[in-house]
């Protein structure tokens, strides 16, 4: 039987995160935390909605995962995450001790791959998972922002 | 007159909530975040008592100065931290667009600086205020912690 657990599934519901931060007018970024093929944390970007630059999908989606498990600690954890982390979200993901990161799209201004940011040696870091998906929401929420101002 | 708020007299008050912390048995790390000569956020390192890797002192410095603004630019804003910021939230202070950024002691193993995050072009960065004695409560905290365990 086939595996409908794969990079894809997991990145498809982090998509649907990053949709619902889009409706609310945010830039639309989502992150689902996985578990043993169970998701135990779901976010979307709320910086613009709690006027907090600390409120990126990411930085709610390790805290939720802690609280889930009840440590602080994200071993055996993977992140998939629609656009690639900050430096900010890098470096939370650095202390979270997490096993692996996946992104969607690349982020060539402020990726923390572009800034340099170091991720945790226990950590795996991949992007390109539906790339085109969350690149195209990304144009598609800027288009529309510059044709409303 | 003289002035009595310099560097060493907010830095005072980032020192009294690293103490805070350190009663609780968090590293003790405490921020103040500054406008005009007015503290509008204080905060110390909480990740042990909230489970939170996210949860340092400058993190939730910035998110009650953003809530305190009502807006999510520290434009304007100095914070005041007894150790040097590590990537994380150096990454946030980066969002912040914060004006200045004042530590206490160097982190020489998971600090901003020896890490290689990029600050925002508008940030003035500065280390060294009042560092023997946020270095000294550091050191003590690793000291009774080892004679702990």
């Amino acid at each position: 039987m086939e595996n409908i657990f794969d990079d894809s599934y997991f990145m498809k519901k982090a998509l649907q995160e990053a949709e619902i931060a889009f409706e609310k007018g945010e830039i639309p970024v989502g992150a689902v935390i996985v578990v043993d093929n169970r998701i135990i944390a779901r976010a979307h970007n709320l910086t613009e909605t709690l006027n907090d630059v600390t409120a990126h999908a990411e930085m709610q989606a390790i805290t939720a995962a802690a609280n889930f498990l009840g440590g602080k600690y994200l071993k055996n954890c993977t992140l998939y995450v629609t656009l690639e982390p900050c430096q900010m979200c890098a470096g939370a993901l650095y202390w979270s001790q997490i096993s692996k990161v996946i992104y969607g799209a690349t982020d060539t201004q402020r990726g923390c791959g572009v800034m340099g940011t170091q991720m945790h040696p226990k950590t795996e870091i991949k992007g390109g998972v539906l790339h085109e998906e969350a690149a195209s929401l990304m144009k598609r929420f800027f288009i529309e922002k510059r044709n409303l101002n």
